[in-house]
């Protein structure tokens, strides 16, 4: 496995791949791996003869109050674990390389990005897709890695592709969790013990939210009163939304007929965790 | 010569060429096509294998009070013309199939597109910008070629591929005039025979400066009193701006020192016209 640090060099390289008609996937991450972004390499790997991962705490895609001095790194575990799975490049560059001074440039989507996180998050998406356009442009990939577990990301980007004409195909990846359910996620080591124990919640109250939908629940306001009320059981939980929204467009619904996401975000003292789950979909 | 109509198919055949790893050259235009053009077209056929022209009259980067309702339109004289300078290919597209409903991204830059036209046509260079991402991305090109006269439009896109790490070489090809000065432009068909003779005082007005700028004169404001004077000898003119911008970042300069443009838009009755000149640089 190869670390790349400078953008020249992944540009040099992703354009002799494109040359060379590879066929390539990347994994775009911010680092500090779990299984999560180990699944999404695995894919990539299983189904591609080169695969990227890409380590880059972006700092466009943080609000000025949010936690990018302190969200955590650690660049020698990450290339390990990368390693370990198969991954054949890592490519971490350095905010100035990325983002020179002269760099004024930005995307906005207006509909998908702006519910559930775009609410919360102002800014939050038009820095993903900043960030992904890049990296797409360095890498050169033929497919894309996401985690379903940022769902809402994961239709951002989609609809980003779509509406550019990227020569890439995005893969959602299913959400990972813990034995006893939490999803996985880089945050989660924010959680001291009761937080992590309260967290709990949030995956169980998805499948009371799934066990409502298999009986044959259609009605959006009943289902997430019910999800509300299991997560309020938790003392410590402090509910940003409950949501449920088209799979697609990320628009909330009334009736759940196409797909759906259920979505949620909810604070536990400090730390921010969103999970989700996708109902009524052929999957 | 074959004319491709659909977005699917412009994006099987640029897909296919970058897997076949051809050099592909790209001339964005929107039709009605004169010298300018038909040399941008020439630069293209004689440095690349294939040369794709596209003839899209771009609806977003219009505002609601410009002229797209009425902009000239000819595809099968551009057609003829594309052809006889050794064009391989014209993409022309339905602006649905560009935009779908469900179409909702936008790109901003800020800095470069805010001065100039940027001021008068706002949402101009945003709608430049992503119609030139896509395009890109249907066609995978090695190289693009923009015109001069479009100044602005020009180190717009060179700051949007950089901002992006678009794998696409941008070049500019230099103004094509009337044997009498006149920049080419669609738009000159819209000139009645006072307005068409009276408007020799642009192309006039850019050697003045570059008179003044031989012989030493390095002060901005002088310069440009000394274009404002000869432009205001045609009655019909009335200016919407005449600037000296630095070449790269377009931003307005008090002293010429590195390379800059002149640039200028004034309009005869309903007729605006854009013309500049390049000071100072290598060239």
């Amino acid at each position: 496995m190869e670390l790349i640090k400078t953008v020249a060099e992944m540009a040099a390289l992703g354009h002799g791949w494109r040359a060379a008609n590879k066929k390539v996937g990347i994994v775009p991450t911010m680092g500090y791996l779990h299984e999560g972004h180990l699944e999404l390499a695995k894919t990539s790997v299983a189904n591609n003869e080169i695969t990227v991962m890409t380590i880059f705490v972006n700092p466009i895609q943080f609000g000025p109050n949010e936690d990018l001095d302190c969200y955590p790194r650690d660049l020698a575990g990450d290339l390990a674990k990368a390693e370990s799975v198969g991954v054949d490049y890592v490519f971490a560059p350095q905010p100035a390389d990325m983002y020179p001074k002269t760099y004024s440039c930005s995307i906005d989507i207006t509909g998908v990005s702006e519910t559930l996180c775009g609410q919360s998050r102002p800014g939050h998406f038009q820095g993903v897709c900043a960030v992904i356009t890049k990296l797409f442009n360095l890498v050169q990939p033929t497919n894309a890695y996401f985690g379903q577990k940022d769902g809402q990301q994961l239709a951002v980007i989609k609809h980003l592709a779509a509406d550019f004409n990227m020569p890439v195909k995005i893969n959602g990846v299913p959400i990972v969790r813990e034995a006893d359910g939490l999803a996985k996620s880089s945050r989660n080591v924010y959680l001291d013990e009761e937080c992590r124990k309260q967290a709990l919640v949030l995956s169980q109250s998805l499948q009371v939210a799934k066990r409502l939908y298999d009986e044959g629940q259609r009605d959006a306001s009943m289902i997430k009163a019910a999800v509300r009320a299991h997560i309020e059981t938790a003392p410590l939980a402090e509910i940003e939304y409950v949501e449920i929204v088209d799979a697609l467009t990320m628009q909330p619904v009334g009736k759940l007929e196409d797909e759906v996401m259920l979505a949620l975000a909810v604070r536990f003292k400090t730390t921010r965790l969103i999970d989700n789950i996708l109902l009524g979909g052929e999957a």
